[in-house]
């Protein structure tokens, strides 16, 4: 998201903190989560009184959570917490966005300059006053304190641009006494420009297109980043030219809509439909495009996939089988790909496969049955739409998700790599922020839900509707499967669930057991879309979709 | 804490799992606190088979919180967790246990190092396998991951030794391949022996002596490392024998009992009762014992303590005047003080002072009046006796209960240096586990609640029946003193916290808003042992304790 002609503005009697919400606002920001702190409150007022509006989260991680999402959904996200106690509380969400690619800007306070010295130890404070910055060094792209007039807005520049080019979380360490400091010092806002090397790019396209046009059987494998940069017309101009199928990842999944004719589903190894696995794994040439390496992502080392025969092209780098290309931009690859000569490959894809077929598979009418995670995300699929984004939690929640179609426009978000628990109720909160126009619909685990439900209280106050699918296996389910045996770690206190929106202050919620009584609460909730709703389904003993059980197969001899 | 004899233990078919079992025990480790997680499974199956009690937990942070309490009442407790969403999640737990020197050993599952390689990226991870390593680097005192058979034994041993030795956390790694690995070397334990230097310590001794031989007016300011190190006896010891008069720090709150006669209070510079602080201000000699000078602990800049006329001795150093002894140990330091000649002093107490008289003040019979934290703060002081454990969140609740006396073996626990929010009810899980026996005691804010309280389910799982004083202000009542102003961010959403031992499975709650109602609910709760009670107390608008107000007169010119 390019800034809205910074160039033009007047800095004269512009603070530190105005600065800093003025550049914020250029890249899209109009609202960022947080709690507030003693270290952090003159920031916060100076926020108060812009046109950003802070949501107050209940826990600091949820703040990272939901600026995440809202990261993923707007190009850019921002929290704002105070010392130590705020800014440590959100490594968890941090470490996950660095992880997934999603542009998010931490901001905390600290003790301001003239306190610090004096031998005295201030509150909050760990080790040093470095401890802090330190830590974020380890999963941030850039990060900056901004202890110096004369150089803050230059840094707050170069740390926001390498937010947005990079899509990875930055840090901004903000002195309380400096909020209000005028520099004394004219500044002009530079882009800064990366220069990609034509000579690199023009060979890895010409290396490409060659490997294209000799290949017989390709087939295209969508990630995350195709998302993150914007590249989904790129994407389906090349599919559209070239004629070859699209797989997305498991992270990446919506990141083309799945009814487009030429996406034939998530490609996860030996993890999923298992056409589609045969389909990739016999191909004679894989564009990786965006996509990452990871063993969820890729069905936990099943993934047959022999570098020479692939293309490996991130925004990191291009890998051409054995041999790299350094410093070529994804988009500008992209584009001279479909800019080249590219005839359609002759390739048919199955109708097993067309539209992603493979991945719903036949569901039945409701009866007096117990549920299943398996049927209920086939119900919810024929409600789905264009305005709805899934929200899935780590657990059966994305397994079974992963067999959710995903429409136009529509949106799929997930901790799918990094798989932090807890994620989903937090990221409602961002995405209804973000895109209010939509309905949000969380898939969550009991387990997730009892880490971080409390911020659905916070969607309640900021007026938001969600339907909450708490799928009740009373406890970690996910590992049940992994290791087998019967282990009381893998219980949890059962919760009245139903009763916490009472506790919140609004809201409807279900409690069902059987396929009839789901498909009548999720069609009520459908429809009364003034209200959040959550429905507590308690699962058939022992369910696991086909996805989990298939993991748990993989994955169950590393566990030991 | 001396380990039970691990000299004679045959280590012959032991697994490095199994050793770090036996040598948590030796420690005194009867429960642990944690989640599992498919990083951690095959160790928690170990602990799950050993006399060790693995305590769920509803989230990460709540069970280094309560690790951290448990280790402050039995002198070390451990938590376990799986990689990365686990151990970064508690990072703001052990960064307050680090600054406020609790034993919590940290035990994070890893990916197995048969995994690593091969360029697959392992899902859980961040940037590469060190991250999380360097992360705890920097709050930790210790560290080590155990992927050498050959040193992992000794390696455990080095690294709790470190922990009871310097009552900070410490970071133990397990990559998940070697739980079941069986060394193949005899190993011996050998307890680490740090050599004191006894010219320094006889040097700091005698000039000790001497200062205070020729002190008219002296005063010891006890602090936290006196409970930590089990200093107490010494202590007590120490101030019979001179007839010095006895203060303590917010921080070292209860480190003796407040009905000893040479009790006088907590000393907290301007913030706290000022013929306190007279007294201490006005001594020749200000003897500092483990106390850590920090604002809050120390009334924020406040306090007038001139270091030519303090001694301050601490685990880390003693410092006289303006010279350092290095390498003396705190204990053996104390010990030759009170083996050594020393006078009483002539100084007397003034009655206003005498057992801390001057911190509770009068209070008054319940009426109809609304609810001030104070109030009721001195009518549980009515009550608390040797077998209550008070424990205090972080805003009003700490600074009101620093009214509260604390009597013979009776504990207040409070993170008062490092003031994280949401430390209580956590910490409440880690004392009713560490001290069965004893009624658990909670004052939380309403901000700090939402932010921890599920895990007020897990008390309820255990079988544990705390009280829950409830302070609801509808929000962060502290920062509306900070920083003046109507401020939307320091609102929340205000809960029906009644009905959430309901959601949770078990308990009595009390709605009150007065102060006849506040009586009867507690009185009910402290007869009713057999059940936890919450009671939310709706407290009067704009209620501060006296330290609070005195402390954003302070403070509230730093916050901007």
């Amino acid at each position: 998201m390019a800034p809205s002609d910074p160039l033009r503005r007047s800095m004269a009697n512009v603070s530190i903190g105005q600065y800093l919400i003025q550049r914020l606002r250029d890249y899209g920001i109009e609202q960022m989560f947080g709690i507030p702190g003693d270290y952090v409150l003159s920031f916060y007022s100076e926020l108060e009184k812009s046109p950003i509006e802070v949501i107050g989260c209940t826990r600091e991680d949820c703040a990272g959570f939901a600026a995440d999402a809202y990261a993923r959904l707007r190009g850019m996200g921002a929290l704002c917490v105070t010392y130590c106690v705020g800014g440590l509380s959100v490594c968890n969400s941090i470490a996950g966005a660095y992880a997934e690619k999603s542009p998010v800007v931490v901001i905390s306070g600290s003790p301001g300059l003239k306190e610090r010295g004096g031998g005295t130890l201030l509150h909050h404070m760990v080790r040093d006053f470095r401890t802090q910055y330190d830590v974020f060094e380890k999963f941030t792209i850039a990060g900056t304190e901004l202890s110096d007039p004369v150089t803050a807005f230059s840094e707050i520049d170069r740390v926001l641009d390498a937010c947005d080019r990079y899509k990875r979380p930055v840090y901004i360490e903000l002195p309380r006494d400096m909020v209000h400091v005028v520099p004394p010092v004219t500044h002009g806002y530079r882009g800064h420009v990366r220069e990609p090397d034509s000579g690199a790019t023009a060979e890895a396209v010409a290396e490409s297109v060659a490997r294209i046009a000799q290949a017989e059987k390709p087939v295209i494998i969508a990630g995350i980043e195709i998302h993150r940069f914007g590249l989904q017309d790129e994407l389906l101009a090349l599919a559209d030219k070239s004629q070859i199928a699209i797989a997305t990842t498991m992270l990446g999944k919506s990141v083309v809509s799945e009814r487009h004719p030429r996406f034939i589903g998530l490609y996860e190894g030996a993890l999923g439909n298992q056409d589609l696995t045969r389909f990739v794994e016999e191909s004679d040439l894989v564009l990786l495009l965006g996509a990452f390496l990871s063993d969820i992502n890729l069905g936990i080392y099943t993934a047959q996939l022999d570098p020479t025969r692939c293309i490996y092209a991130t925004s990191e780098e291009i890998r051409i089988s054995h041999h790299h290309y350094h410093n070529v931009l994804l988009r500008e690859y992209l584009q001279s790909l479909v800019a080249s000569e590219l005839k359609p490959t002759g390739r048919t894809i199955p109708t097993s496969l067309v539209c992603g077929a493979g991945e719903v598979g036949q569901d039945h009418e409701p009866a007096d049955e117990p549920l299943t995670t398996s049927w209920m995300v086939k119900r919810l699929n024929r409600l789905i739409d264009a305005d709805t984004i899934v929200i899935a939690d780590v657990g059966d929640s994305l397994f079974a998700a992963t067999e959710l179609t995903i429409h136009d426009r529509g949106e799929f978000l997930a901790p799918a790599y990094y798989t932090s628990m807890g994620f989903s109720i937090p990221a409602a909160l961002g995405a209804a922020t973000a895109c209010s126009d939509h309905r949000v619909v969380v898939l969550v685990g009991d387990g997730a839900f009892q880490m971080t439900g409390q911020e659905l209280s916070t969607l309640v106050r900021y007026g938001h509707n969600p339907i909450v699918i708490l799928l009740d296996n009373h406890g970690y389910g996910t590992e049940r499967f992994l290791h087998a045996g019967q282990w009381r770690y893998n219980e949890i206190q059962p919760w009245n669930y139903t009763q916490l929106l009472s506790v919140y202050g609004r809201g409807e919620s279900h409690l069902v057991t059987t396929e009839r009584e789901f498909q009548a609460a999720l069609e009520h909730a459908w429809r009364t879309t003034d209200t959040p709703h959550l429905i507590q389904a308690k699962l058939l003993e022992g369910d696991a979709s086909q996805t989990l059980k298939n993991l748990a197969e993989r994955m169950g001899k590393n566990v030991g």
